[in-house]
């Protein structure tokens, strides 16, 4: 592209270097703040900084907070004795999102992945089962994705634990609610068989 | 969606306003840049400041410029005479790649649409008669899209400067090369055979 200006060229090119946005979305989304009252630049500016410089990981469950123990940690009506275990902080959210769940989470920061060169200890696997070992924790819920990747991860730790004694479960794979049995995937299909549930608790909830 | 962190929840609510950005995206952006050095945010944010901040119009086509004057209407090599117009600035750099125009631009900065509440006085129209009315331009060349809007501004243009000796022209509208006919929408088909060129004409391009 030929711009006539450093100032957009440089602008265009620092978007673009986001995950998923190419010169020609950057371009629209520069020349949009340039149409918009200055402010709008100032304030989008200043909450990425202000994010990217004041923004901590919880230190006891490490998720994103702007305090040392986040707000889920530090609720005394969240249930400590059960722990989610999740990779990424947007599973919080997404779990925090049904109101389903009162326990505590550890966010784990991925999943182990020898291709992409994760191991273990880029994960913060030895601090919960630091945390296990302590005890206090009752059940420990894994609510990895359900791939190579998260079914590793997820028997990794569980050799790890399993000399303490604590309840350890997944959450359940099987049709969403909603769906055609007909369209559901055969491996999908057949785990919501074999991991059936008594009738009288699927009207419970 | 329930963020853990007001920061967070801020950085993602700003990022979202951006057009065509929605919750979701822009929570995965913002999730990157916490993943990549700090410095990364500070150029963007740096280069969006600077960009909105320090950007200017050029006086004469009112292009985008880091001067006063910009660099396409400072070039001594380009012919002053022939002036295309054209609604964005975006226009202008997809005509600048093709390298096959020398002239000037004028960019008007959008078209007249009554429905989105913008008449000839919120474009670079009247700056546009003055300098046709100076003299010196020999031909106007309209590059507008050509929708009822862009006909709309040609024709209101054109009807201001009809008494002005220059020639006035539009780019050609027909089918996109190495198109096929059959595919071809009838209008642009219908166009194409109308404006028809004398082949050797067509040869030397």
């Amino acid at each position: 592209m030929d711009f006539s200006s450093k100032l957009l060229e440089n602008a265009v090119n620092e978007v673009s270097r986001l995950p998923g946005i190419g010169k020609r979305t950057a371009l629209r989304l520069v020349l949009h703040l340039l149409k918009q009252p200055i402010e709008h630049t100032g304030f989008l500016s200043e909450a990425l900084l202000h994010l990217r410089n004041d923004v901590k990981a919880c230190e006891k469950c490490h998720n994103i907070s702007d305090t040392i123990i986040c707000e889920i940690c530090n609720n005394p009506n969240r249930n400590p004795e059960i722990v989610c275990v999740v990779e990424d902080i947007r599973d919080v959210m997404a779990i925090e999102n049904t109101s389903q769940f009162k326990g505590l989470y550890h966010v784990l920061g991925g999943k182990i992945s020898p291709i992409e060169g994760i191991g273990p200890h880029n994960l913060q696997i030895e601090s919960l089962v630091e945390k296990v070992s302590k005890g206090g924790i009752k059940e420990l819920i894994f609510a990895l994705s359900s791939t190579m990747e998260g079914d590793t991860t997820n028997f990794y730790i569980f050799k790890q634990i399993e000399k303490f004694e604590i309840i350890t479960s997944t959450i359940a794979r099987g049709i969403s609610v909603g769906d055609e049995l007909e369209y559901a995937d055969e491996i999908t299909l057949g785990r919501s068989i074999v991991n059936r549930i008594p009738f009288e608790q699927s009207i419970k909830g």
